[in-house]
């Protein structure tokens, strides 16, 4: 289904419901900006799209396939543009990863998605209250759609930084084996956002540092702007690699160290068991003559030095700390 | 074996079964495109491509020789490339690399290979359905022939990921010792892929980066798809190797976490049998004079007694989640 | 709150109380330097800034954001600079990162920032003290307040390389648990550190290796100077993070020493334990036949060869070390 | 010693029996090529090259000196060439490292090698049967040498992957210590195979970018050529070192997995037999009133009783894989 | 202490003895290089050095600053060079590293220093000999200087070389636990060696890449010389490292297979012991009807079929290499 909004930057005038088949027209008007935002799209609708805009047959086949990688290609006349709008979902912060497939043109945005795209509403309403930029154009549009797309990454690294807080206290305080499995969730969900942001980030570089033939040198600065975000997102998400790598080793060493302790342990028990049962073995050895065994308090006299050697091996083993 | 094909591309006109030694006539009619596909090459093959074509003998030489690394070199009038379509094959899923050298030249195509090689036969068909872009010719069919080559690691990929994603659900579910093996073998392949992936992503970038004399500017925009394509399949290996390496580490921290638990386990029961066995070997020492043993009911105060003692270090042991 | 300081560099009078109502004034005057110092800012101090120095937006915008990363962009006219300040507080030494953002133009350096700068102070006195260098204006201002604040992070690695010495000797020495939470804590200031730090580094070795428009040749040795400085901290961080790196591997080393000692003690404690026991088991069993039983001193030696059998393994595994 | 050996591209001849007296006129010679071979060079023969080629100082000292990292220098006139010949030697397969030095000039080319060198030999027998491209002179020469040192490398590197194969059998098939090891021996000729690979790839790859002065463009198609064998040289060594170090990951899990399975068996084995000694204990205590001593089948009755739970418990144990 | 040599290059004269005082005057005449060394500087010193030579106060500060990292800049019409000597010292092999600044001018070189450098004396020998090329003045002054340093380090290297063989033999022969230590120890020596060296090699490829306007053609093959040298040591110190950490790794495992070994043995000990006892127990028990006990060898056989027992057990776990 494609939306069609229309723009006049010289009349400043705003009109959200125009109709796909009068683009053409539109589109010769003077000032005018076009975006057509195509959800759930049909190969009818690509068909329209490459016969109105004149996109290269390549693009459009990248734009049907999903699972792209997130890049910046640069066609004649158009940028054709991929990139993903991330969301934790479900009570389980699942990762959802949303494709948006955008050409941007002189005086044209299209954009192409199968699932809703919470940015392209937040993009909408900043178009509205930056009326007095409109003169930026189709640029300026880009700039509010893909900004609000990387900026929504940032909130979602604040969940994941502050759920690692929370792991890495739980190594050091009250052991748990599911940290293992979070851990390594969290690892997964970082790997794909930064899969899904620096290619975007090497791409916006290049694009950044050669001549820009499309877009004047007053969106440019916009466009610093973005890349400088992408490259803090990115950013963020090695620093939380990192730290998530020495969370795991330092959930690796208290391991260790608690291995330690339970097998000194081990070793304590036995020594104690092992030494109180070797009395009483003693004594019931079958040997006609083991005076002790006649005394009156031989009983007595066996216990107490049983719970003598058992409580001074247990008090030894307790300063030494192997308890 | 020589199979030559020969397109024309202002007639259109399409003949597969041209013969091999017509190629130098063929070669000389305007816009016409040759492609010779040779299959098990003998050396009477090669020396008749090399007087042909024209060919270096260097070029000749690394064709006859088999494992080259995949790469793209220019030679005076033509490219040689060389690279490896895959393939996982047989019950093991053993993974198959076949090498596949590429001449290409202005209006022609060799290409030389010892089995035989499934992107030939996409190519071909591909070629059939396009004959709109003929005018393009032999950087098309090339461009053809690669990107079904690169786009055939895809689905191999995806493969290799759901069974590392069983792989993983198996680490934190029932615990399988021949995991390892797995993850071992697929990180060996991961290594072979990109083996065969990366040497041809940096040539392509390179190529893409410079003048380029032997193709017009429409081919470039393919070849821009093909680069495309290699630095997907480039990033999928290379998270795929990142996923592999944390699903190793899950492993070794799960096997952690298993051994704490055995060592704790074996700690509690040789505890609870210890302290149990040691009541016993306390009633069986031979001290004339033992007032329990006399008691009626000195036996079943002695079973009773053992009974609450085990239990009790059991119950201990269950709370604070030892056993 | 805005502070303003004009410094005449033809007179070179200093006055720090201007008014921030005067800056449009005095900034018209030739051979002033204008430094607004502007803490804790409020809405209405950015609407006066953008208006009096005619910001960017944008720039604008990020100084409100807190949590920027660290970078130089240029704008038409001016620098916009994020830089941290670094400072252990509190007993936990805990690492706080204070924010400060730098408008810096031709003849004006404007100083944002929500909590008290130290540098500010430092670079107020050399400003002082190096009049006689007062003719290089904004510039050198700027770098004095830089260099402050890079500086300023040498003496805390310092500190963290001291307490990684004691760390490193307690490893080797006198074994505690906690010294894997403080190589973790470490580990982690680090980590903060080396991201406020190696953006800056990247930007600095960018902007000096290109023309600089705004500021005079001269004044390029004391940001090369800063440079060099940014170099410094950064591998030094790199260094203390390789150290520790290796620190972490000499721990977990240790302790698969420590391990193997406790093992080998256990199979030693259960081996003489259980060779004697045996002893008492043999002569505890009700044979009617057992000569030993009968001898006079049966007991004392059975009790001997117990005694011997446990002196003689234990002075086996002394020697072999393994006791 | 200085054997000399001469060609001439013009009358294509070939002697190899030239005094080293007459290098001097023979250089005259138009179209002739010099190869002065120098093996155990003394002081002598250093001075005579000097004199003779003008080499500089310093390539002379660096030629003197043993254990020169390779290179390629470029002399005014000649380009000074290390590099390293490789072999396996002995039974156990010790990795010798040969050092060849290479003074390479317009029209001549020394060799400087303190050990023989199977290579030069190789080049030998080439430069006899490519006559026809005689005209190449030194450089085809120099090509010949250094492509016959670089290919060497690869049956070495083939002789090693078919030991890891089997070292990565053993590790999942029969366990065996000695694979460590090995696995580290090989990981060291890997390291110093690669050391003396890989500062040569990286010199050719600046060489083969930039202008070349002293050899025609004929002769660069074969750099080139050597270039491409460095890189597959380089890429095989850093593939077995990836390949090896996953190997010893496996080494490492597998050994977690073993050592999971011992401690299981130990406390299986201790369980059983604590079980069964428990019940031989209770039966081994002196209470006056114990029915069961008294039945006729008592003992029998305790006989079974203890294989039974003995069974029970291994059958258990068998189910839940624990032994 | 300032100590000040003159050399003039046209007259070959070579004066120890100058005085400071004379510099100025000596500096005028043509063909005199001069060679101040400052040992032990004073402020006073330093104030003397800027006013005769014109050093910018920044590099002074630095100069006057110890532990700066080592690099080399320019500066109008000089270099400050700062670079570290390095010298194991002491029974336990302690790493020194002595600070040394160099002031490189077209006829002049300012070395200070606060302890004292053996490459001074070096250099000042090798002077003494090559006067021959005394044309060539400071450059080849200071090449003499940083190449008696930089080859200084590979000595020491292969101190440290000879050092970890003996631990790699030690970690496959005779286990020693404080192999950890000095393999630790060895490694912080490689990373402070590193760290003084990679900034030198770094800057000096920078200087040797780009126009040299200070120093004449010929002087600049001694320079790339040094860098040929400072490449040849940072290549070893990295050798060195990735030996060490494969002798780690090496350890590690080691350290796992007796890990393994042990636990094996407290297995198979404890298994004999406990099937013995188990006998002994059996016929400790107290049952009235128990043929055995009434048997005339009772006693023998039962002790004989502990010890048929323990060996056969000994056997089997001798054979399956558990013991």
């Amino acid at each position: 289904m494609i939306n069609t909004i229309c723009l006049n930057s010289n009349s400043r005038t705003f009109d959200e419901n125009c109709l796909a088949a009068d683009i053409s027209e539109l589109r010769l008007e003077e000032g005018n900006v076009i975006w057509a935002d195509v959800s759930d799209p049909t190969s009818h609708d690509f068909e329209e799209l490459a016969e109105e805009f004149g996109f290269h047959h390549l693009s459009i086949e990248d734009c049907q396939n999903t699972h792209q990688r997130p890049k910046v290609e640069e066609y004649t006349g158009y940028y054709f543009i991929v990139l993903y709008e991330a969301e934790l979902v479900g009570p389980n912060d699942r990762l959802e990863l949303r494709e948006l497939n955008i050409f941007l043109g002189k005086n044209y945005l299209v954009t192409v998605h199968s699932r809703p795209i919470r940015a392209i509403e937040t993009a909408k309403r900043l178009w509205h209250e930056w009326t007095d930029r409109s003169d930026q154009g189709a640029g300026l549009l880009a700039y509010l759609l893909i900004d609000a797309i990387v900026d929504d990454y940032l909130p979602l690294l604040d969940i994941m930084s502050e759920r690692m807080d929370e792991l890495e206290d739980s190594i050091f305080g009250e052991w748990r084996a599911e940290v293992i499995e979070e851990i390594f969730s969290i690892k997964k969900k970082l790997l794909y956002l930064r899969r899904a942001i620096t290619p975007l980030r090497d791409v916006f570089n290049m694009l950044l540092r050669r001549e820009q033939p499309i877009f004047p040198r007053e969106t440019h600065v916009y466009f610093q702007d973005v890349f400088d975000h992408l490259i803090r997102v990115a950013d963020t998400i090695d620093t939380l690699r990192d730290i998530l790598g020495s969370t795991m080793d330092a959930y690796l060493s208290v391991w260790g160290n608690r291995m330690y302790k339970v097998t000194k342990r081990l070793t304590s028990i036995s020594t104690i068991f092992m030494s109180v049962t070797l009395i009483a073995g003693i004594y019931g050895m079958n040997f006609a003559l083991m005076p002790e065994l006649r005394w009156r308090y031989g009983y007595v006299y066996a216990l107490t030095s049983m719970v003598v050697v058992g409580l001074a091996l247990y008090a030894y083993l307790k300063k030494v700390k192997w308890i």
